[in-house]
Formats: C-alpha cells, structure tokens, sequence
C-alpha cells in the first residue's frame, strides 16, 4: 500500500441501457431516435428524452440517468493518484471493464453515442484487442472470487471514509450504486455481504465517490 | 464555525458565454443555432459545437467550456453539509450570484438552456423578485470588500486541504478556475493576494473541489 494505495470502484445498478423493447415503438421514442438518425433500441435510455414513454416501465425510478454514470466516471477517471480498477455493473446485470486511462468525453452528448456505441458493439473501439471499455462476460459472482466485495449504502454500519481508506487495499471492490432513487437490487444485495454507509445522510454517488477519494488521498499525504 | 462551516466558493474565468458576435455568422454557428431554433447570439458557446467557428477567437483554449461549470455547481449544490454562497466569474467578467438551494438541471442539455436563458434576460427565473441565479452588477473588487479573498492555483503555496479548512470561514470566497487551459485573468490575479496549491499536479476543478468539500466535511466530524 502507501504510495500504492489504489481505489477499485464499481458502479452498481448503473443507471445505464440501451432503450429496451417494451417501450420502442412509443411514438416519441421513434421520433426522438429517427432525429438522430438512429432505430430506437439503438440509443440510451434518457429519462430527459423518454419521460413519457417510461411512465409503465418496471424500476422507472432507477432507470434513465446515464448522466450519473456520467460523472461518475469522469471524477473517478480525472484523479491523478489513487483511482485503481473500475467497473461499471447496469441496472440489466452486464458489467462492463473500464480501462483506468480512458479519457471519457466530458461532452454529455459525445459520452452517450459512445456509450451506445460500446453497448451495441460490445466494445470500444469496435474491433479492438485492447479496448477502452469493454461489455465482458464477467458476473458479480465472478468479481467475488477475484475481490473482496464491499459495498457503500445508507443501509450500511457507519465508518468515515478515512477510517474506510485505512481497510482497504487492492483486492478490495467498493461498491457504488449508481442510479437515482430506489434499492440495491436482490443480486447486490445477496453478493455484497459486508455494508458501510459514510454519513447520516443518503449521498448522490458522486459525493460517495468524492470523500472516498479525497480521503484516500489524505491517507498518502495529500500528494 | 464548528457545526456552522460554511465553504464559499467562486469559479473563476468560467468557461461559460453566449456565442461573441465575432463568430456569430460563421455558417456551422448559423446553421447549429437553427437546429435549435435560436439566434446564433442566443445559444452557449460549445467546443463541441463550435470548434472549427473558435479557431480564431482569443483565448480559445480557455472558452466554450460550459460542461466544467455544470459539473462544479452539481458537485457544490448536492454537498449537503458544508456547501455555502456560491458565485460564477465568467470569463467575460460577469459575476452570477447562485442560491444555494438551487438544483441545477443534472442533464446537460437542459443546463444549456437555463444557462442560455440566465444570459440572455439576467436572471432565472426571468421576472422572479428572489431568483434562482442571477447576473449581478458586481465586480470581483467589490466582492473583496465582503469576503476574504483566496485563490486555489497550481502557483500558490502547498497547503494540504485539511489544513486550508480549518483557516477558512464563512467571510472567506475560495476561488477556484472553472476553464480547462491556460492562466487566471489579469483581473483574478489582481485581486486575490493570497493563493494556495493543493497538490503537486494541476488538478481538475472539481477535484480541487471534492477535496475541499470532503475535508471541509472531515473538520466536521464525517456529519
């Protein structure tokens, strides 16, 4: 550890798809997809496009917000000293391997067709041998057996981040949920045994993401 | 101070401007506002959009970066605990006064188009008597009649962040730039006497932010 000391995050439920088929011939799903010259189960489920059309979809209040993920891999990816792996878990059970030194486009709209892209194709770039990010075969029951399985929830036993920092090392897997209201799903929950929550208060994954960092800075000596 | 901390923060020389007129009738500026039914001078500058119009414009390494001040305002305003008065200092020198209540559209595209609004009639909402955010007629030199001025700079002198938190207080404006290269304005430099560094890397806006936040919150006992 000390100068090594790497953060391993991934983004859990991310609120991150392609639109699914239910809702694909909603009217304004079409259109909206049409303009930009795309077929609707081609482009990501924005609930700032699809409002409307997502009003009867299953889990709608944690479904919609690659915007979350979003920044989430920005702030994560942009910190110089102490980012490690990171994985982003969707909301349908793929799991996706970032490379820690993709640069994602801090663009919103850029970051969606590239994140379109990545779903369709699987990977990017399309034909790579080493991609940026990549949708693997991998579960979260795969994870486990690589890394220790620690999860962030306001469910959680209370530990400040700097304490946490102290208890992590490399083979440590922090868990994030990424998407905006609702639970951890039944698979989180049942593979993520060991909880801490960070404040007395819900936080938005980014302010998750940020005290942990910060703190594990800290824990080098604010380099 | 103690449970009452407050952090104040002002971006400075933000990214953040309608088209100048200088660029206003190159045909991808003409033809982009069309699209979205707007005066070229109506819309956001946006090297994502403009890129080729910019190539001439001055400063342009500074400009047309509204997506860094979109992230630093989500990052401040969902801070719960220690988020306190915050001001834009655009890089056209316009002082934006934001009420810390606010919360800024997450998906970029709306922010835009707040923004855009917020520019074009001096306020948000535009008649409102208390509004959300505001264009003052202030000017950094007034502002230094009301707080401490102090400016975070890869050129001030180290002060680990845990330690700047228990210097400052509720009558001290962190400065903090809000553009992606170059150096602070002539004017910034001017005014903010006492400049600190926070690492020894140049570091991205909202990670000096998350790590003066997240100390901020230590000195507070992780609330």
């Amino acid at each position: 550890m000390g100068n090594n000391l790497r953060v391993n995050v991934i983004l859990l439920d991310s609120s991150l798809e392609l639109v699914p088929r239910e809702i694909s011939n909603h009217p304004s799903v079409v259109k909206n997809a049409k303009k930009r010259g795309k077929k609707p189960t081609e482009v990501l489920l924005d609930i700032s496009v699809h409002y409307f059309a997502m009003k009867n979809l299953k889990d709608r209040e944690k479904r919609g917000r690659p915007d979350i993920v979003h920044s989430a891999m920005i702030l994560f990816l942009t910190e110089p000293f102490v980012r490690g792996d990171l994985y982003i878990h969707t909301i349908d059970s793929k799991i996706i391997k970032v490379n820690r030194e993709v640069r994602p486009p801090k663009n919103y709209n850029r970051f969606v067709s590239l994140m379109e892209q990545l779903l369709i194709n699987g990977k990017v770039p399309p034909e790579s041998q080493n991609p940026l990010m990549e949708v693997t075969d991998l579960t979260l029951s795969d994870l486990s057996k690589e890394y220790k399985l620690v999860l962030l929830s306001e469910d959680g036993t209370y530990v400040p981040p700097t304490k946490l920092c102290e208890e992590i090392d490399d083979k440590t897997l922090l868990g994030i949920g990424a998407f905006p209201h609702g639970k951890f799903s039944r698979e989180v929950l049942e593979l993520f045994k060991e909880s801490y929550s960070i404040s007395s208060v819900p936080l938005e994954t980014n302010q998750v993401l940020c005290r942990i960092l910060s703190s594990c800075n800290e824990k080098l000596g604010w380099p």
